[in-house]
Parts: structure tokens; sequence; C-alpha cells
């Protein structure tokens, strides 16, 4: 099970470890130094198909909380972010892009503003902690950035919210997408948000108190039965024609907001400020040279792309795919790639050089892919 | 071979993973978000007694180098470590804490002097890059921080410095332990020191252009016939048995210097400045309240080591175990732990609860186990 991937304390196990090898766990990849589960029994395809229908319960506890709490939280986040962060009130869930002063992508999380001096950072794969701790002490703000002992749980799936209902009841219903709530479990009372790494709907339990882990598992599951609940992961398929991102797959620090579709996230208008503001206005003014596009190309089903894929358009390389799949539903290949401006239109022809040495035939598509 | 770990742009590919993947890597680790084998052919007994008896060749990429460069480049790195580095020439070479406001670990790197605006900080696994430019940013330091295209390749063991001689002349003969130079690859000035994570000797080629990876790895390799080369890694048993720390597993940012045996890397007379500083000689005054130390324990061989192990004596925990293997020469089981100062005498007796359920008898230890 665990062949393939060297362990040690360095890897750090979840609170739902136990549970999850329990179920069969198959794998793991490994997010901010912490497991997560990669597949289980079923095929990647038969798991794609079960999240569209039904609902799955994923160990996301990688998704770790960068807590920054004291009077100059807010003013620490803003100076992290070109996304106005002045309008979020208490229960909202911000997507946010985090850049250094080259506009170029630190990470993507999702800020949860819990008070007016206290927020989460529910971070993707690089240590945003450290940065913020960095710009803290370099600046002597009066903040304290810690992690706290949060470990997500997703549940995901077009009958996540009736299960969630049955057990926690009917309030959470009222919660609205990207917005959190609180649930009572066990005498605790825990944070839930309307969101997740999918485009099925569902929500995220960020569980406070690592013991409560197993616990909680197994009380999902127990009631998920009836909905015929399955343990799962991030699924590759659906993630990618749903066109969700993955940092350090689709954009590194060599990338730009404005580049990877997050222009809307962007404050461009001078009113806020933050670092990487001149490089970003400067970006933005002479327009991105690149943009975030899907793939769609022919052939048969292609490997795993594990370093980037040169997009061709005759002997010019036009841009790269970072992740790709066959779609069961689309009958093709599907892929994120990131596409020169004299090419990025939809439907432009292309040929994409795989891993495997096959040359397939494609075009760009809009994202998501339909 | 790549069962068990999901593979994906994000853990990204070394320049020397196609020459790793053909001399038959058996899976890996993740660090810094990069690949690390984590063996080959051998078992880890058998490519203890080859490294301790002839040389092995390490893809240690993941070692990623975070360089600083500019007028504040000193300024910056004493601001992030207790150890005095105005003392340090152009050539050296510095092992050095690196820790946050409440004197915790960050990060252990060697830290190389290049020149007196530019160092390289060869990083253990977390994102001191974000660090660094975070404190650049808040501080206003002139400074640049950035990735370079850096890829430590390690040879290690007894016949290290005749097989490096023999390709890259005699004059690295005269490198000392923890200091580098230069050497010519195929018309490019490479750097070259006398380190690396093993105690058997040898040198790190510190790489720059990924492009001549393959070619250097051959090189070295067919060099390295006559001397028995083989294809190795960080070996666990080499590593225990000679106290070498790993950062994640022996200390995090829970841990202070003190505590992990590198005190004399710390300027406690208050003649340097630096993050951290009050609340090191406030720790330093009262006395470290544990500290890390060896187990030797009894019993078949203990399992890998994923999660801490707790140390007792009698009904109480007095430490935990973060790293432990069999020993084929001591014939034992050793482990790394920190122990309470009340406990942390050699030769007391404690029990080891190991994950496999089983209690082992065994007593602290020195470091090195000898």
């Amino acid at each position: 099970m665990t062949d393939g991937l060297n362990m040690s304390r360095r890897l750090r196990r979840t609170p739902y470890t136990q549970n999850v090898e329990s179920a069969g766990v198959s794998g793991y990849s490994i997010v901010n130094h912490m497991l997560l589960p990669k597949g289980f029994q079923k095929s990647v395809e038969e798991d794609y198909w079960h999240l569209r229908e039904h609902v799955q319960m994923w160990d996301v506890s990688c998704q770790r909380q960068v807590e920054i709490l004291g009077p100059d939280a807010g003013k620490l986040i803003q100076l992290m972010t070109p996304r106005n962060i002045s309008t979020a009130t208490i229960g909202d869930c911000y997507y946010m892009p985090i850049i250094d002063d080259n506009a170029g992508m630190i990470n993507d999380p999702v800020m949860l503003k819990l008070g007016e001096d206290k927020f989460w950072l529910s971070v993707a794969d690089s240590d945003v902690l450290l940065y913020a701790k960095g710009i803290a002490l370099g600046s002597n703000m009066d903040v304290t950035v810690s992690e706290p002992d949060v470990s997500p749980l997703a549940i995901q799936g077009p009958k996540a919210e009736k299960l969630i209902a049955k057990i926690f009841g009917d309030h959470i219903k009222n919660i609205n997408f990207f917005k959190f709530g609180w649930i009572d479990f066990k005498g605790t009372k825990q944070l839930i948000a309307r969101s997740g790494y999918s485009r099925q709907g569902g929500f995220e339990i960020y569980l406070e108190n690592s013991k409560l882990g197993s616990d909680l598992w197994n009380t999902i599951w127990e009631a998920g039965i009836e909905f015929e609940i399955s343990p799962g992961c991030p699924n590759l398929i659906e993630r990618i024609e749903g066109g969700l991102l993955s940092y350090g797959n689709e954009f590194t620090r060599e990338n730009n907001p404005l580049e990877i579709g997050l222009g809307k996230f962007c404050s461009l208008d001078g009113s806020i400020d933050y670092i990487g503001r001149g490089a970003l206005e400067k970006i933005a003014s002479n327009g991105a040279t690149k943009k975030i596009r899907g793939v769609i190309f022919e052939g048969d089903k292609c490997p795993t792309c594990s370093l980037p894929w040169s997009v061709m358009v005759g002997n010019e390389r036009i841009g790269q795919i970072t992740s790709a799949i066959w779609s069961p539903r689309l009958k093709k290949n599907v892929g994120l790639s990131l596409i020169d401006r004299e090419y990025w239109s939809p439907q432009q022809a292309v040929e994409v050089h795989c891993q495997d040495n096959k040359i397939r035939s494609g075009e760009i598509s809009r994202l998501p892919f339909s």
C-alpha cells in the first residue's frame, strides 16, 4: 500500500489516516508535507462516475490552515493578495491569489474570515505560513502566525447536502456557496463550509482537534451508507473537466494571476496596496502574453502527465499541458495548459507531444470543458 | 515503480530522474516538492554496507538552493540565523539553524558563501525561500531571493575522493571538509563541496544548468565502475547510526536549536542580532528541558517509524522516537529521540512503544552511536 513512497514522520499522517487505511487506500501523494490519499479500490474512472452521482468523503487534511490572529491580521493578509479583502464579512470564504513582488503566484488559498482579527488561509502546496511569518517579522506587525490543529474533511457529490443535514441538522442547508457556518459534533463547535475541490457540490468540515478525527469519519461513514458513500479523493478527471487548477501543476511562481484566470480577483485600480502591485499593474497594462486554456486531443488514452508536454502549432511551441487525462464522458483526452496569446482562441488546432513520445492532434477549448 | 505515489508535475522531477529510473529506482520520497529516490535494487542493509566500503551516487536535487543576492544579502541571512556568519569567507559551507521569533526551527540548511553579496542556502524540507522573501519584502531590503537552476548530486563513500579526482583532477583533494571549490565539466564551471548527508566522506556537486544532468550522471557512472559505484540515496541505517538529523522527523517548528544539539551554532552573548534572539536567550538561561539522544533497544527488527513512538520510564512518557531502524552492525534497533532532562543521561533504561504495538526495552545512548 505504501510501496513506492518512503514513509517517515516527515510525511505527516492525518487524523483520518487510520480510517483511510482501513478503507483500503491504494497510495498517497504529498501536499504540505502531509499524506493525501490518491485512490481506493475503484479506478479513477469508476470514482469519477460515483462522485457525479452519489457522495464521497475525502481526507484533505493536507489543506493546512495558516492562522493569522491579532490587530494587524487583516493588514497582513491584504499585503499578501491583490484581492480586496475589506469587503469580506465574518462567515465568508474568499478564494485569493497570493503573489510576490514580481506578481508571481505563491499560493491560491481560500481565506476564511472568523473574526475581525482572526483569519485562516486554507493553503495549496507551499509553506505560506513561512511567507506570512517573514512579512510580519520584517515589518513588525502585531500578529501571531501559526498552524492550528485543524484538519479538513470534504464531503463531495450531489448527495452531500442530504447526508450532512441528516447528521448535523437542516440548518446547514442555509449555508450558501463559499460561506461557512457551524455544527455541533459531540459537544464541540466545528466549522463547516460549502466548498470543496470538485464541481459536484458539497461541504468541507474544518475539524478542530485531531483526536476527534476517527470518530467524525466513522459517524459520517455510517450515516452515509444509505447514500452509497465511498471513500475518495480529488478526482483527476473531474478536476480537469471542471477547470480546477492545482498549484505546482498548472502554475508556479513563474506565473501571474492574470495568466491563470484570476484577474477577477485582482484589484488593478490602485484602490488598495499590496506586494507586487506595481508588477501586476504593469502586466495588466501590457496584457497577459499567455493564458490558461483547455486542450481536447485525440488518440488513445494519454499517459500520466508528470512533466510539461509541449503544445505545438507547426514547428512552434505555443504552450504546455501540465495535467491531462482521458475523459470517459467526452471520449477524448483533456488537458489543462498555458497557451501563448496568438493561439489561445478556442478551436485553434494544435498538436500535443505526450511523454509516451506520441504526438496527438487536438484543439484549444474553453474551461470548464462542457 | 511509481506505485503508491500519485505522480504529477507538482512532484517535480530532477535533471537526473531519467538516469535514476534507468538505474532501477524502487520508489521515491518527496522533499521540497521534488522527487528523492528512496532505494534501488539493494536492500537498505546491503546499501548500508556498500556505502561504508565503496562509493555511491545520490540524486539529492531536492536540496534546493535559495539564492540571496544583493547588498543586503548578508544582513538578511544574519537576521534568519543565530549562527554568526560574519566569520564566513568565500568558499565556506556553514551548517546553520534558521529560527522564528519563538526560536522554533524553520530549517537547518548549509549556507554556501559565493561572494560578499551572494549566498546559497541548501535547504531541508521547508520553503525557506518564502520565509526569506517575506522578511526581505517586509523590511524593504535590497536583495533578490530566487531558486536558481542548481541540482546537487552527491558522491558518498570512502572511494569518493579517488573517483572525483580521476574525473576532475587532483586539485579537489585540497578542498577541506565543509569547504567548496570549482571543477570544469564540459566547459562549464561547477561548484563542488566536500560535504554530504552521510558520515562516510564525499562530495556534492551543485550542478548549475539542469540540461547537463544526464551527462554528469553518466560521466561519473562510467568512471566509477572500477570503484564499484552504485546508485544510492541517504541510507536510513547510516544516517541514524551517524546521528544525522532530518527536518520534519527529529525536529519541527516546535523545537529550538538548543534541544537538538545545535547550541554550538548559536550566538548567545548578544554580540549579533537575529529574529528569535530574545526567545533563544531565555531558553538558554533556563536550560533546555529536553535533548536529542539515541535510544538502543532490543527485540526483533522494529517497523518503519512513520509517527512518533513514546519512550517510557515506568508509566511516564519521557520522550519520543522519530526515526528508527535495525542496525546490522550493532545487532540492535537504534533510534533518534527527544528526551526529557531528568532522563537524558546515557544508559538510562527505557521502554519503547513501537507502532507494531510491541514494547521493546532499551537504553539512552550518546550520538553518534558507536
